[in-house]
């Protein structure tokens, strides 16, 4: 109880590592985020926001992009693990990576966080372009830039409005059988719309 | 004045023809529509509590669809009218009949309407049954169950994600280039997805 008040009032001050710690550096890298974009927000003012020395911002959370994804994506997962897994699976087959591994994770949350997501994007400009900025340059520019032959930008927002619709649809509006159907049904019939958007024709 | 206060004060009573008893009308169904969903809401409650007689919507409107249309989807057009245009076309085209029919529509509106939905569908429950039960047993299974071969309200709910998307990510979240991209490089891109959706291999 007097830890906890002592630390209620030094807010801006250092505090020790721990959970306290780690908590309160996700708290404060939301708001950063939200206020001033991804690009815009720096480790450093999240980190002085937080009362927290910077260096803890690479100790757990391994930088910028995965604070982000921790505190506004919500992502079991590291941002970095899965551009490696993408690049390393069959370039024929990247199509069907893509929706297995967005369908399992927002699958295993029951759907909230996209819900979540979509919400913020839809009645906030600023949560779409941090959303833009965050998927476009540190996860599908690094995959499709590797991947496709041209038009990579294009390329990118065309497997986002799949991406996108395909979670609206299973979580939002919940639109039967769509919303309930086993991930292999959902794969088959969508991997071959990803996998033309990255590698095929579209013009 | 003295009209307009005598109108509402007797606002459940019948009113005469005219611009006033259209908007009543568009401003009733609206709250009956969302608050009972597309097929709970009837023609009758709608014009009782516009204050107008019930034959009004078909004179109007052409019926519940047109007025759904106009109240909750604001589309420029009659659901009617949509299902005659696509199942009109080439059936090996219906796919980018389709993606010009609605990027048209909502690029003439400036992507508003198409927010202003997403944005009821991501908080009221009730709008995403609404939209699905109106999309579904209204458009897309008479297109689809007129074209396709198989699995019907899957391939219905395969055209959804992808249409979704689209909006999505043209008018909500803007991601360039496909927030500004022509209609026709956006037609050829996304077109052949609709139309494998429609009529060809899913499984």
């Amino acid at each position: 109880m007097v830890t906890e008040k002592t630390q209620g009032v030094r807010r801006r001050g250092r505090r020790p590592g721990g959970a306290d710690t780690r908590e309160a550096l996700v708290n404060a890298a939301r708001e950063v985020f939200i206020e001033q974009g991804f690009d815009g927000a720096t480790v450093r003012v999240i980190a002085t926001r937080a009362g927290v020395d910077a260096a803890m911002v690479n100790h757990w959370f391994g930088g910028k992009e995965g604070l982000f994804a921790e505190a506004v994506l919500k992502l079991p997962f590291n941002p970095q693990d899965i551009v490696r897994d993408l690049l390393a699976a069959d370039p024929e087959h990247v199509g069907e990576a893509i929706v297995r591994l967005f369908v399992t994770t927002w699958d295993n949350t029951g759907g909230g966080v996209f819900t979540a997501l979509m919400r913020s994007v839809a009645s906030h400009e600023e949560a779409a372009v941090m959303l833009r900025d965050f998927f476009f340059k540190h996860i599908f520019t690094h995959v499709i830039g590797r991947l496709a032959p041209d038009n990579h930008d294009f390329r990118a927002t065309l497997v986002a409005t799949q991406i996108v619709g395909m979670g609206m649809v299973r979580y939002v509006a919940k639109f039967e059988p769509f919303a309930s159907a086993e991930i292999d049904t959902v794969a088959t019939a969508v991997a071959p719309t990803l996998q033309r958007y990255i590698t095929g024709k579209i013009d």
